[in-house]
This record gives structure tokens, C-alpha cells and sequence, in this order.
């Protein structure tokens, strides 16, 4: 059998961004040999792959073809070519996560009944098909609708808080889910390979941007009781365990103000909620999941130190070939570390790279977080 | 003015080898392009470069046009053409390190008059043409003779204990070192940029293959007094400043057993007594050279927790397409990293890759790199 670091054994990972290139930094290590596909040319990882071709990772004839000559096929997306990823793993290829993994979270009605038919705690909901079903619901106001497929990065999101609201709500299929009080949000992410070995991350705790729904934040360790930490990890890995999954799940959950821990989503590979893991822990998210798909022991997922992870966002207001304001600067703070994730072109909160500081004490790392917030401007 | 991160600067790196691919892995974080430039077109660099240019380092021309269309130069291995090297400099490229610096390390003789002329402690020695030299000085065995040019990892350089050693001597302009009965040798890597900002990581300690004169263990921090740790630092930054150097120095040192700190000898690059800075440091040296060489803020050189490194070496009477045994044994020890070059071949005593093991105590840290040691063999 050819081994996972043989010069002909080749990993396939649909998608060519940030975390693609995330993995690739950690796949060097390993000599794994990652071959990337994106229809963007000058995609992050168009230049750092073992392989990188140019193709439409929706496109059913160009994923097949991509698989063909690969061992191992993953994602660093789940908006893939569903029937294509299902068809690879029929002709008895490794597909991690798998396609029935994919094919239940990618549609968050399908998503949320998985919660409820594993007796995982989670928001209660109802599944609607159009904007006009949701005033059915009207005594129960407020409500998050989340288009149930095709939303990404905060977008297909959006809260209901009174019936005057539904003038905006998305005409598509949806999962209305009741609007939670919650203190914090959480996430815990988890691993696990084919021999069924599972580990855990710390939970960290997010803080979004409430007004693009995206993380803003990110501390570790999560400032939590023992009992919801312990709660928090237990759903974490019983859901990877009721999907039955190989690969990397991020688990995000609310803590409701009474103490109770319910599932927000789910996502198959590595994560926003785990970048500071390459600076915090013993092993990173995206080593972990290399481990996990290639079937190899998992790592210690110690917490080597507190960290705060500020994701990069471009600058409302500006678009075109970036500029970095203030980076020199931040650099010059001791244990900031930043990652750019080589896309030439910002607009308005795309994701252009995050930074992650650390520090002995969580304090100490959420101050110099909010120093380079203020100070690293990423504009046009 | 261009900026660093922009598009279309491009840093030229001469030489493909492992050292320039965990610089690139770094440069990555920051969206540097490096370019690499090897005469082996299957280089561990040769996936993983912004660009790769398949041709010689040695070759004038090749290393001018090279260095055409890059806005920094600069080498993971110091044998390059240097004249080229200098026309680049005289062209106003920004040319790190130095090629005068090039010049005084590449010749031994000439980097041990460095040494003498700055009042930087060295063993004595004497500068001998050919080997019939030698007996000169036959009242003063035991030396260790180095070729002035042309040694590297490990290769030119041996012990002359007895006169009945001169058969074996080379026949080559050489250093002859008065031999040094040391109790250590201990790495000290500092880094200089532009503005003159100098910078040094922890002294480590490192312990020799007596056999093939390559590093085998490192060990971080180094278990030596305040004193030498403090004559140690001091002679590591006043060598970087005596040669007006921008970029990474690695100063190599001899711990007498009457405790005195002498420069064993010195590369102006990241160097193989640094591995584990990427994962016992806050910033590790691959970063701390790209910073320096850019002119911008040197990092945190702040050990994070004890490492230890292990060189994996290809063993003895092996030679062909590698195979790492143990490797995935080695992985399930927590806090053991492995580094894998991606070097098709392996062959006695290659350097194929290393393990940084990692432990709350340098102890705990020594025994998982034994026991790596132990059980991965790099066999074919």
C-alpha cells in the first residue's frame, strides 16, 4: 500500500481559499501532498498547492475528473458539487467528511432535524418553503430565519423580531428557528478518524459582529463554568459521533442565560472558531485534520496559551487592491501574529486575513486584540 | 513605494532546500512572495515557492536574471555565485545578507581573521595552504582542520589528534584550530534589520554525531550558567554588528570546561540550531529573517515552553525512495512534531526531516526526542 507521505499519494481538497492555505502551511510538514481546486486563478492557495487546478468546484464532470487520480478527497467548503463528491465515493475512494456528512449539513433543515432525531439540544424551529408560511407563525415572534441552503459568511441570515420585519424576511425555504437569549456564544471543535478516535479543542468563545453576523472575536479559553464546558464537549462530541463523521467539525453553540447549551450549526472542516489554534495549542485545527482524514493518530489539542483571534475584515467603504493599513504596527506588538491571506482584492467585510495574540493571561491577549482592532485598518 | 505584501514585490531566495521551505511557510502568514531558485527541479522548495526558477545558484548569469524582477535577495545556503551576488548589490537591489558578508563567512580563513581583527573570541588557529603545511606545526597537535571553502553539514571538517592523523588530512587551503576541549556547544541566532533593531533568541545548546560532525539533538534553553548565557548573547550580538549585517545570524559556540565562550563559527542564515524556534517561540527565526530582511519590526523571540530537536538523519546503508519508519508511532506522543523535507531520495546521514518535541520541562521534552529517535528510522 502506498503510504500518505509516498510521492504518488495525493490528497484532493475541493476549494482553494484561506483555509485551504491554512492546511497547506500544516500539510508541508507531513510532505502531504495537497492538490487544490478553485475556479478563482489567483485564489489563496494558487500558488502554495503540491497541485493546484483551475476548475469549478460545482461542476460535476470537472470534480469527477479532479478526483480521478487522487487517495484522499476533502473540502475546505461545503458548497460543492454534491452528486459528483457522492460518485467519487462510490467508486471506492476516501471522501472526507463524507457525502452523506455534507449532504446533511449543507441544507440547515436537514441540519436541524439531525439535532432533533440525535437528541441533541438545539433551538426549537419549524421548516417553512416560502416567505408567505412564515406569518403562520406569528403569535411566536421573534425569530432567526436561516435560508436552509446557499447562505455563507453571515449572508442567508437574519433575524425577525417583529411581524414588521417580515416585509424582508427571504422568500426561499428556510428553518425559523426561535430567537435564543443566550450570554455567550461557544464553539467547540472536534476531530475524528477512521478507527473512531475522537478529541475535542477548548471551547473558545466568539463575539459576532452583529452587523454582518460574522466573528469579530474569538477568545480561548472560553470564559465558562465547569458544568457548561463539560456540557459544551459532550454535545461537541456526541454530534461528531452521530454523524459518524471522518475529518473536523466546529460546533457552535449558545449558552442560554439560563444555563443551557444548545446547538447553533455545524460545519465539516476546519474553522473560523479554530484559527488560533496554530498559535495556542499543542496541534492545530488544520493538522488535526489532516490526522483525522488521513486516518493517522490525532494530536494533543492542549492549550499551550490564552489567545484572542481578530478576524481581518475589509474596511466598509473601500474596494480594490488592498492596502494594510497599520499592520507595521501591530507587528511591533510581542506575540501578535498575522495571517494575510493573499487576496488581492478587499470589499467591504470580505475576510482578508486574521490575527492571533497571545499573551500568558487572557487579559493581556484580548488587550492587545483590541489594540490591533484599532489599529490595522484594512482598506483600498 | 511598493509595499512589501504588494503583488508584484517578489523576494528572490537562492536555493530550494528545507530551510527556504519553512521559510516559506512562514512568508505565507504574512502573503511575502518568495521566489526560489534550484538547480534540482524536484527541490523540497520547488511546489511551495510563489515561483520557482529551475536553474543554478552557482551560475552567474542565472543568478543575475534571477535576481532581475526581485525587489530583496537573498539565501538559504551560503554557496552561491557571488559575484553575480555582488552585481546585484551594485545594481541597488537590497541584497540580505550582505555579499560582503558572504565573503567573510563563505572562507573560514577569512571569517576567522574577521573574528581576530573584532576582538570576538575564537579558538587560535593558524592558516595553512596544503596539507605538506601542516607538519609546520607539528609541536602543537591536536587541531581541528576545516577547508577554508566548500565544507558543509559536516563535510570538511576533521580532527587531527596525532601526527599519525597528517595521512588523512586535506590537501586544501584550511584553518587549523587549536582543538578545544569543550564542555558544550551552544547556538546563539540574532537578527538585524535595516534600521539597525537587533534581536536574539535564547541560547540552546547543541550535541554532535561525533561521527559525520552534524547536530543530532538541540536542546532549548540551554543548561548553562548566567554568566556564559550572558557572555554567550553579547558575543552573538556584537559578531551581527561588527559585520553591519541585515538578516539572520547563527553563532555557533564552544563552552570550555574553564568556562569561557568561544565562536566555534558562524551562518548568515536560518540554521538548523533554529528549527524549534517554530514551536518553542513566539516568533521563530524563518519569521524573524523575512522581518529582518524587510525592514520591519523584529518579532518576540520569547521561549514559550523546553524543546527539544531531533535531526532525521537517513540511516546508514540505506540509499533510494525513502520510507519513515515509526513515524506514525511518533506521532501519537504529545507535543512531538514532525518535519518532513519531502526529499524523494534518502541517503546515509541526509538530512530528511526533524521532530521538535515539546514538554512543560526541558526533561519531559528530552525523553519523547530519545524515544523519537528510538523508534523512526529513515530507511528506503
Amino acid at each position: 500500500m502506498k503510504s500518505w507521505y509516498s510521492k504518488d499519494f495525493k490528497v484532493g481538497v475541493l476549494g482553494g481559499g484561506q483555509l485551504g492555505r491554512m492546511l497547506m502551511q500544516e500539510a508541508v510538514n507531513y510532505d502531504i501532498k495537497l492538490c487544490m481546486m478553485d475556479k478563482d486563478p489567483s485564489a489563496p492557495c494558487s500558488r502554495f498547492s503540491h497541485e493546484f487546478t483551475n476548475n469549478d468546484i460545482l461542476d460535476y464532470e470537472a470534480v469527477l475528473e479532479f478526483g480521478k487520480d487522487k487517495d484522499v478527497i476533502t473540502v475546505e467548503i461545503e458548497n460543492v458539487n454534491i452528486e459528483a463528491y457522492e460518485e467519487l465515493e462510490r467508486q471506492g475512494k476516501k471522501v472526507f467528511p463524507q457525502p452523506s456528512v455534507l449532504k446533511t449539513v449543507r441544507d440547515k433543515g436537514v441540519q436541524k432535524n439531525f439535532f432533533k432525531e440525535n437528541n441533541l439540544p438545539t433551538p426549537p424551529y419549524y421548516l417553512v418553503e416560502n416567505k408567505a408560511e412564515i406569518s403562520k407563525y406569528e403569535q411566536e415572534f421573534p425569530f432567526m430565519q436561516k435560508m436552509r441552503v446557499g447562505g455563507y459568511d453571515g449572508r442567508g441570515v437574519q433575524a425577525l423580531k417583529t411581524l414588521s420585519d417580515l416585509d424582508k424576511a427571504f422568500d426561499a425555504p428556510s428553518v425559523l428557528e426561535k430567537f435564543v437569549d443566550f450570554e455567550k456564544e461557544i464553539s467547540v471543535i472536534v476531530a475524528r478518524n477512521e478507527n473512531g478516535e475522537i478529541s475535542h479543542f477548548p471551547v473558545v468563545e466568539c463575539q459576532f459582529n452583529p452587523e454582518v453576523n460574522l466573528v469579530e472575536f474569538l477568545f480561548s479559553p472560553a470564559q465558562i463554568s465547569e458544568a457548561i464546558e463539560e456540557d459544551a464537549i459532550s454535545i461537541a462530541r456526541r454530534t461528531i459521533e452521530a454523524l459518524g463523521m471522518v475529518g473536523l467539525l466546529a460546533v457552535e453553540m449558545f449558552v442560554t442565560k439560563d444555563g443551557r447549551v444548545l446547538i447553533n450549526e455545524i460545519a465539516p472542516r476546519p474553522h473560523n472558531s479554530g484559527h488560533h489554534t496554530i498559535e495556542c495549542n499543542v496541534t492545530s485545527q488544520y493538522e488535526q485534520h489532516l490526522r483525522a482524514i488521513l486516518n493517522l493518530p490525532l494530536g494533543s489539542t492542549k492549550m499551550l496559551r490564552p489567545g484572542v483571534m481578530v478576524n481581518l475584515l475589509g474596511e466598509p467603504g473601500y474596494e480594490g487592491n488592498v492596502k494594510y493599513e497599520g499592520l507595521e504596527d501591530a507587528m511591533k506588538i510581542p506575540g501578535v501574529k498575522a495571517h494575510i491571506y493573499g487576496k488581492a482584492q478587499t470589499k467591504p467585510y470580505r475576510k482578508m486575513g486574521h490575527v492571533t495574540a497571545t499573551a500568558p493571561l487572557l487579559q493581556e491577549a484580548v488587550d492587545k486584540a483590541r489594540k490591533v482592532q484599532e489599529i490595522v485598518k484594512v482598506k483600498a
